[in-house]
């Protein structure tokens, strides 16, 4: 098994390398126990995470405080710019060195790309990206392949389909990314021609061992593929709302699509309809496990982080 | 005693038999010395809490945070339905279920009747209500009556005056329905006529033991009295605010009306004018000491709904 | 050494006598390993701080936070008076009671001076003055004073420049008054016309051992000094903004006024421009450490006064 966890901050799925990954997969398993309160733990008492959300994210910023609490660790911080001091004129630099003072570690969320890695250029302590614009979200790509391992079995020869907006979509960026790491991974990409993957994107994974293919419709491929990994599409990116009209339903998943197939339907959440409610209640249904998957993975990258970096 | 407590939810006081009241009132009452911070507590120890307020109540919100603190439990969530993720279009039952897979328990606060038992419908977590619009509002009304045993030392054969806003006001309809499950109970109602008690809760009450007479003025009970139960008025309510201020002082309690009588004044909180500030510091001013009750009895309800229902 | 502090509440220098600083930076510096995250403490465990801010800070609350959970304490509170019960019409004095009902301890923040005082007067657990309008924020000061015993030795003989707004800026009146309190201290006043030191202020200080001076320029007195303290000028306190302009420049400090010479520099922060963040990676700054010394002098004063006045 894998003993050093390399990385002092989670900036970027570029900066990992298979091992990391696998590092924290295994560490997440360890701690189900706690994330689920089957178990308590002090592992991280005393200890204190700044929170620097930028911009509002409910989701993100409530299973960072719940993987800290379920720690015996606390929290500080501001929800939104608005409650920061940068909203009295303040810079980003002195106001994350103020938080520094306060924190063994520092969860940055912002709406520009970026901005983690400049904060981490400039404290001591560990910084995790929590989402940078139209960039990274790197904890979020953790917790898929810990649900993907989990649900399936293996990454190794995974084969996936990526649906929806591929273009904007960063939380399906960082997860092929990542999943070019992994051997013979197949990947398919399915999505209106608006909103197909970047070819910038295309090129990294063409430096790697994943395989991938553009498809026209889901039917295609789905009883081919092992994850159907779901994103939203937004009427916004189109400039004729009549273009969205047309597509849309070709790409919202419902239960009749699925039935008789072996696989599972994954979303980053928060969906809104492009997975209908009846799969709700279907073995199909992994992505509130996904969002709950969120405890044990960041558990394990604040117990990692704070553990190999003391103050 | 009572050895069980029955729910696994706090949904309506229309839930509750008498034994389930008594159950949590003997309980807060063995939690006072952790609720008043002469003891420590470790009971809730890495348990958390997730608090969905979808409207605002800072009163309802600090104590529910207090109480899961002071037994070593740890709260997440959020205090406005702009900073939950439903302003991003997600759905109240996918808000739930995300919250859901972090949280021992969820407590809910709603503006609109029917949200929390919703709630309850879709997540395994045991589930709160702190209020949903004009319908219930049970966790006040336990500390209601927890106040009344403590301070009067009895329910059964209570004397109750209800004052104010009966039409709207719903800890009033609780605390109604629920002394409808005690003994020879007379409740006294004076409100003007445009706010007087709903006639669906004086059918619930004709169901009961309780007998309740309509009486015009507070003078003509107050010597008869235990409880002088005070509720606002607002003048919003009055579509000519001549007629308000017409009967606006007829409901106002002040130091020298009380002065010589052996009863104790409530009041649900936030107050306005309707209690002089001249009864503060009075013997019968039980008020403040009502709303430092919220916390042995919002402690009996986590520990004792967190405890039988493990995840 | 000082055996007891003798106040129950902080609410302005002028209420402490020398042994009250010194009983408070001994006690901080006895908390240090605790602050920096080295060592964990139960000083706190299961008291719960109040935490009313009436107007924002981030800065003031996170430290606060901090403060509690190093200790293994807990927060409650409000960060701003529109999620405070006041904006449902509640008064101060009743929003106060419900709050002591919860807590051990209570922190004031408010746009009025007097406020704190107010609320000291009706509660019974002790009371912290975070900021009070153009008022007082004695423990910046207690902050501030141990930077100064931590960085230059002593305080006693101490030389120190106020530089800049001396007029409205709170933290330089509550310094120079508290300085007063030891031996031997000179404190040159730097400033422009429009914004010296108020009369008042040098009135109290004339009863003092305090010799003060005002000069007209940094560099006359650059080299006689330990501490040059700097504060920002807002542009909005002067009517014609060409006065503003024309003085800005005079008050601004960079690295290489500073080069050679045997000084600190410090800043209640937030800091916009008026010191170069080329001085940031030089010995002279120690105004992020005085930020950072928040942590352990609030610790000791929450353990002192929570300690001292058990519920």
């Amino acid at each position: 098994m894998i003993k050093i966890f390399r990385l002092k901050n989670i900036i970027s799925v570029k900066d990992f390398e298979r091992e990391d990954i696998e590092y924290i997969l295994n560490e997440a398993s360890k701690l189900e126990n706690i994330a689920k309160s089957k178990e308590t733990s002090e592992e991280l008492k005393g200890k204190i995470l700044g929170l620097m959300f930028f911009e509002p994210s409910t989701r993100t910023r409530m299973s960072f405080e719940t993987s800290m609490k379920r720690l015996n660790g606390e929290c500080i911080g501001f929800e939104n710019s608005k409650s920061s001091s940068v909203s009295k004129g303040e810079s980003i630099a002195d106001t994350a060195k103020m938080i520094e003072g306060y924190s063994d570690a520092l969860v940055i969320r912002h709406e520009l790309e970026g901005v983690s890695k400049f904060i981490s250029d400039i404290v001591e302590v560990p910084v995790i990206n929590a989402g940078d614009g139209a960039g990274q979200h790197p904890t979020q790509t953790l917790l898929d392949l810990y649900t993907i391992k989990n649900e399936i079995g293996f990454i190794d020869d995974l084969k996936i389909a990526l649906i929806g907006d591929l273009k904007f979509g960063r939380t399906v960026h960082s997860l092929a990314y990542a999943l070019g790491l992994f051997n013979n991974v197949k990947i398919y990409l399915v999505s209106p021609p608006e909103l197909e993957m970047p070819q910038e994107v295309l090129h990294d994974l063409d430096k790697t061992n994943v395989k991938y293919e553009k498809v026209d419709s889901i039917e295609k491929i789905i009883d081919d593929i092992n994850v159907l990994y779901v994103t939203r599409i937004q009427k916004e990116r189109f400039g004729d709302i009549n273009d969205y009209l047309k597509i849309k339903g070709a790409y919202i998943i419902n239960r009749k699509m699925l039935e008789g197939k072996d696989l599972i339907v994954m979303h980053p959440l928060p969906r809104i309809d492009e997975i209908d409610t009846d799969v709700d209640n279907t073995k199909y249904n992994k992505y509130f496990t996904q969002a709950e998957n969120a405890v044990p993975v960041r558990m394990a990258i604040l117990k990692t982080l704070i553990k190999n970096n003391p103050k």
